[in-house]
């Protein structure tokens, strides 16, 4: 059993096993955070559905709050966030004179989309955020350092390398317009759907809905299709150029370069990203896993210039967030925990009389950081032993003249002192194991940068 | 500045020292809940209408979720869960097949409940559950464990002692039968109320609304006045005896002296501990803080037997829960993060070509598992001093002929080697700073056990 256990479509939930995986993997993101300084934070779950409403088309999925029973009113206008970045900017822009700026934040926490529920796509996920945000500018370097802590943090799980694609909305919309579209908004978020809905229904949309003329859809298309090396070259000769195009392109390729050149193949440039939300104003991530392309994206974000503000000052960010429960459906396959529970010996109870004798062995092994359970019943040691087999519990400590402790695994049991004994390192505390593989994943990345 | 900065009342939200405070109180409970063996589940935020209604009066403060634009309706019926006992009965009642029992979990997670905000009462809060449950019967050994546990896992914040008060539902519900009350339940929701509205208005209640004889109501107030040693005398002194208050007694008296043999004085009966959630079977429990007991009970819990079930078995269980964020508020008075940032060494950055020099400081700094930062900006040193300085960031790091390393705080500096120098282990990580005092704390309570 490694999928998640689900009694409401779009509501994921784990068994122990798995639920001990999730912890592991979502402590080996944090670390990798706050190795590189990001302070935590967390807001609520709830935002003013004014706060909701500037995400752009995602303001269908937002779930309001009411009372089962009415009473007081004050609730009322009140949703679950669908993002973290927007409940962040606001937390920004409410406590900017109590926080240092630039501020460098992770935050990682459950959100809400009333999607249709899929495979990768939920109603209540975790998702696992980091950016930094500046006091009215943002220098450059950070759209670098944020896809390489992310490639970082992605490393340190026992999944295939991923390649973080990106792209540059300045870019995007000045070639939007040069295609004579009067809202460039409108043509990204058809953009957006390509994958969802495919190239031909993408074209009758940029034709229909954002009035495109039928060479500039076509167009619009071909421009999606660049990638990798060469963008610039690619760009002209479809006609794309001018101050604009020009600086949109300087921007993209400075991360590129950026990240590149620390981590080698970690970025790509791909102009067939867009984004969904309306509130990217520059650089814009996907990130896939090579093999599990079609799990669609397990890492994204961008840059917003415009999103967090007190009246006073702006602060614009940028950021990337791991969909950390998108990842989990297709790493529990090939990854679990070592065990199903934190403990690593179970002490016998040879009598009930004697459950004290074992409660004190037991005492004695936790002050020394061992994680360490009781025999529920004074049964057979037999299916004590079984007690401790069918939850992985490495070890089984038999009080006696002297006290014995046996691996279960080998059978070797040997004689120990509950003052001094400690188990292999490795025992200690569950850990991850199996990796998931790139399923005839290809190293010909670096060619294409 | 260490109380929550909250916009939105009853809704509390921590700047980032205060976050990583509690993100270090949450991981020593944690700790001590693992080093009992007790494995972490998770449960979605969301139940069916029809489960939360079985907590009683609380449904008033249900939070029901609609969608801002309608679509599908299959959403309909589900609300916010007001804690998490309910949500796990029903995953063990899901589960049942494929969990191993005794099921010993816990589970750390915010809850929803519309109350009226004040201090320590909030709308979104977060708690940490321990229960055991098992198939059919459920030994009473959980009893006496459980507040052990949760005793433990107190005694290692920097908080004063903690007093747990232990009640049991089936000795309170015979004795106000035989007061005369037609539905014992009316009475223990009236009786909860006692330290909200105090004793006039409980005794008025029970006259009206539970139709106790006013006699019977003046007992009922005795009854609660009854705790620490001796309960069984002055029970029957009052007149209260027969089989089913004796089974009651018996209960009580084993939980209290069962953990007292363990750890003297850290359990006393309190016969007026009621609980409001209407699905507690026997044993109830509530906390108070040893000096602070204005701020209600910091841990509560009880005996469930009928909460879980899968149409085959039954599931009883028992838990505690600890009031988290109730805890922090309190405690952030007087207790704080070392730092307001992860970041043990910021690498200065002598001029932006010297960027990537700096950058690769860090990195090698990070692979030996220290956390670090590069400078934003190539200042002037004292201004770089002063970005770590506001942030309580301990070292600075100079590149140079030879590096060197400056602790900021004795304004020592010494030649350093990224590849070999480390932190002293106290300034690696933030670490909790200050203690909670118990505000004239005496030590008498043993002394009415």
């Amino acid at each position: 059993m490694s999928g998640p256990v689900t009694s409401l479509s779009g509501y994921p939930e784990w068994l122990p096993r798995e639920r001990i995986a999730e912890q592991l993997v979502v402590e080996r993101i944090r670390r990798v955070f706050e190795l590189h300084g990001f302070t935590p934070i967390e807001t609520r779950a709830v935002e003013p559905i004014e706060q909701l409403s500037r995400g752009g088309e995602i303001d269908k999925e937002v779930y309001l709050l009411r009372r089962l029973r009415a009473g007081s009113d004050d609730d009322a206008g009140l949703g679950l966030h669908y993002d973290l970045t927007v409940p962040f900017a606001r937390y920004v822009g409410e406590n900017a004179g109590r926080l240092d700026f630039p501020f460098r934040r992770y935050q990682i926490q459950k959100v809400w989309r009333g999607e249709r529920p899929q495979e990768g796509r939920f109603r209540e996920f975790l998702q696992a955020d980091v950016d930094v945000v500046d006091r009215d500018a943002l220098a450059a370097q950070y759209e670098v350092e944020i896809p390489l802590v992310i490639g970082e943090a992605l490393g340190a799980l026992p999944i295939p390398q991923v390649r973080i694609l990106v792209n540059n909305r300045l870019l995007a919309e000045a070639c939007y317009r040069q295609l004579g579209a009067t809202d460039p908004v409108v043509v990204l978020r058809i953009v957006d759907k390509l994958a969802k809905i495919g190239p031909d229904a993408v074209e009758r949309a940029l034709v229909e809905e954002a009035r495109l003329e039928p060479t500039a859809a076509r167009l619009c298309l071909r421009l999606g299709e660049i990638r990798g090396a060469g963008v610039d070259e690619r760009l002209h000769q479809l006609g794309f150029r001018g101050a604009e195009v020009d600086r949109g392109l300087e921007e993209l390729l400075r991360v590129v370069d950026g990240v590149n050149a620390v981590r080698p193949g970690l970025v790509e440039a791909d102009l067939s990203i867009a984004r969904g939300l309306d509130y990217y104003t520059g650089t814009v991530y996907e990130t896939v896993l090579t093999g599990h392309e079609d799990l669609g994206s397990v890492s994204s974000g961008g840059r917003y210039d415009s999103l967090a503000g007190d009246g006073k000052s702006r602060y614009p960010g940028v950021g990337m967030s791991i969909g950390v429960s998108r990842l989990l459906v297709r790493l529990f396959g090939a990854v679990t925990a070592s065990r199903a529970v934190p403990t690593c010996v179970l002490v016998a109870v040879p009598s009930e009389e004697q459950r004290a004798r074992s409660a004190a062995v037991a005492e004695r092994l936790r002050a020394r950081g061992i994680p360490v359970e009781v025999a529920p019943r004074a049964e057979k040691y037999g299916k004590q032993i079984r007690y401790a087999d069918r939850r992985g519990i490495p070890f089984v400590w038999f009080p006696g003249e002297p006290d014995t402790v046996k691996d279960i695994r080998s059978g070797e049991q040997i004689p120990a002192d509950a003052a001094v004994w400690e188990p292999p390192e490795h025992d200690r505390w569950p850990s991850l194991v199996g990796r998931l593989d790139g399923r005839g994943e290809s190293d010909d990345r670096g060619s294409t940068t």
